[in-house]
């Protein structure tokens, strides 16, 4: 098996092949635990802290999961309660949890770009659970287990991604992944959510649901980051609806196999219609959320195998 | 063993027997850990999450200390500083936890019957850990356990429940365990704090403490629940002590070896007086919390034997 | 090795023959983690439960990795979240997560004493996280182990404490560590956060940093307890910078190996220069974080032998 790398960042780094690496294992995971499976010893002897700079749910509850499942030490740190309110930096906080010895850091934090800094700075392997706008690698990862699970491939896909591109990491990382794989991807949405200088992605934009759900495989909406819209155009979310929320009409102008996509919290009613969510026929939101914890359980494998080499056999002692 | 539930949602659809099974295996837990065993393997391959929408020290951390004293990996999810903000529905919420495949999912929640709800909407077996003013069924096993373990029996006694019995789900699920049981229940407290239609239980009501504890077995005191009492009558804390607060002269109105309960947090010299609950030879309010741990623990040991023979074998990969 | 504490609640109750003890373990479990090992069994068959009634991420994150890597099953308290809100006393809530058994209880609390108090209350071993401004044990022998690695010896040293001696447990802390293992203290800082009575402690006070300084082998700076200074004197920033704060000029005036200090989290460019706190060849801040999980383990593992050897052989059953 082919992954080089001693951080997961971004989709950025990521060889072609080391994404299908890590879905390959991934996928195993995932039919472990539908087969009943919930806990291996891959990371028995280490240490995982998740430092969340913004709360989340869903993605701290998956990695915490998926670290624990695997038998790591999990330590998790609402860093709003924290030592920052005491006026430290964001380096010193990240130093001083590094020199516990963590062996893998999962780290969220409102800025662009903050990730990749602190990484430069610790001796353990990092996980980018979102930066910002810039990247949120294991959700483009999640997807794409998901739609291979779904299609069958990852290649040759035609991927309508819709909404609140502007503010969303999540589109950012699944435009870079599934460029990668050889898709076709097309961003839908109003200007004023779409980000500038898309051209360079190498991705079509479509200001119009119909045109750019037209033969789409994959539907997939994005949550309206309005707690990322400070100051900027907020639209009625009656109007957001109407011309771009998900629902049947709009769905039928996609492939009619078209499987609908949304990484939640959903906005029910506002990026997508409730019942439209719930259809199990089209609709693959759970088994998104599924495959989170396999492709993080796969990351951080992964990530702790290349540590493991790094490091050489294990003295035992005391 | 005879108990076949696949959820503990309350102690409204238990069956005797099954009470009496589950209170066993509770009891061999707190001797076990009375003897200084701290650690069993009975949840070893399984994966709890609480979900607590109302905090609460004492049954979060009796239903986490359970679950890992059992082997389990738990995860505890503080659900105020969560997605519900981001405008999640509680049912999104519990499909996206249970989309992660927990085995066991330990809920607290506002509202009456939304635990009944989610059990309906996941995979995973339920444990109710309060309701609003609908049920608190481990709270009410517990009871029972120190009951037994204090009167050697748990049947034919005279139990007087005292105080705000309107707001509580703890004396709801007591009345329905202790009428299964074949006890004599007794409600005890003023008119204001009685709920509506409560003569269809099975019990006696009295206003004057005197009166109610007469020759009682067992003086069940409950929290003033002021967080609950929105709009209606507040009793002056003073005022509410010299009627209703349990001390030494109104306790001897109940039998001379009558054992006193509460299961706080209490307010100390406003339902009882602080000597009172303090006096080992009494109160067996540290008892119910010892309890709580051994009674949660056989509650999710249950359970999961019945998940484990629906499932089958499990394979073992990756 | 002689260890014979059933607490560690402050550094005064310790012989030196103790801290030695104690610090040869820590040494061993350091190297141990250095050479990559995470994970022991100590305390596999223990329950360790945190209270923080003040918040603090480097403390808390400590004392639950140490118990971790031990194999304890760890429960960390958010006290604030907690059952004091609904008007619980703090011996009510030890009483309480007593009644469930631990073994080990770590605790923190804002007021001087209260970690003895709740000592006397409870069946389980009680280790002090730092109480008002009584003490910090684990910080002062973490601070211990850290000199000892950096000088080869833990006496007759000359360590010169700057700051706020006034609001810190720190300080006194080190304070009786070092006198019990007969270094020489200096305490260097402006008159109004000098303790009253400091005499009695047989160190030496300095106004002035040049002269308090003067042949330092180790200067350990303290943090400006904002959060304490409830009325008092409040220094600008700016002047306290000027007067106090260690920079490359004062630090000239130590021995040219002397080492700096700091407890953390930094106040940079107020108690101490930026650059300076990161010059590896001075500074060995990131080091006493380090040194503080190791301590931390040794000290629950300590405890928890004694504890084993009062309670005898475990009952195995269920």
């Amino acid at each position: 098996m082919t992954f080089r790398q001693t951080h997961l960042l971004g989709i950025e780094p990521l060889h072609p092949e080391e994404i299908s690496t890590l879905l390959d294992l991934a996928q195993d995971y995932a039919e472990a635990a539908r087969a009943g499976r919930r806990h291996w010893d891959a990371l028995a002897d280490f240490t995982q802290i998740n430092m969340f700079f913004e709360a989340s749910t869903r993605t701290q509850a998956s990695f915490e999961l998926a670290g624990k499942r695997l038998g790591a030490d999990v330590m998790s740190m609402a860093m709003g309660a924290s030592s920052l309110k005491k006026g430290e930096t964001l380096i010193d906080t990240a130093l001083t949890l590094n020199a516990m010895r963590p062996d893998l850091l999962v780290v969220r934090h409102p800025n662009s770009g903050a990730v990749d800094l602190l990484a430069q700075k610790v001796t353990c392997a990092v996980l980018n659970a979102g930066d910002g706008r810039h990247e949120h690698p294991t959700q483009a990862l999640l997807d794409a287990l998901t739609i291979r699970r779904a299609k069958g491939r990852l290649h040759r896909l035609t991927v309508a991604i819709c909404g609140d591109i502007a503010h969303s990491r999540v589109a950012r990382s699944n435009i870079l992944l599934l460029g990668k794989m050889e898709n076709r991807v097309r961003l839908v949405g109003p200007p004023t959510l779409m980000p500038a200088g898309v051209a360079e992605f190498g991705v079509e934009v479509c200001e119009d649901m119909a045109e750019g759900l037209r033969d789409a495989d994959v539907v997939m909406m994005l949550r309206l980051q309005k707690e990322r819209m400070d100051g900027g155009f907020i639209p009625s979310e009656r109007e957001y609806f109407h011309r771009y929320g998900l629902d049947a009409a709009k769905l039928s102008h996609a492939k009619e196999d078209a499987i609908v996509m949304h990484p939640g919290p959903m906005n029910r009613g506002v990026e997508i219609d409730g019942t439209l969510a719930d259809d199990i026929n089209r609709s693959v939101i759970q088994e998104q959320v599924e495959m989170g914890v396999a492709v993080r359980m796969a990351a951080m494998d992964l990530l702790a195998r290349n540590l493991r080499q790094v490091r050489g056999p294990r003295e035992v002692m005391v």
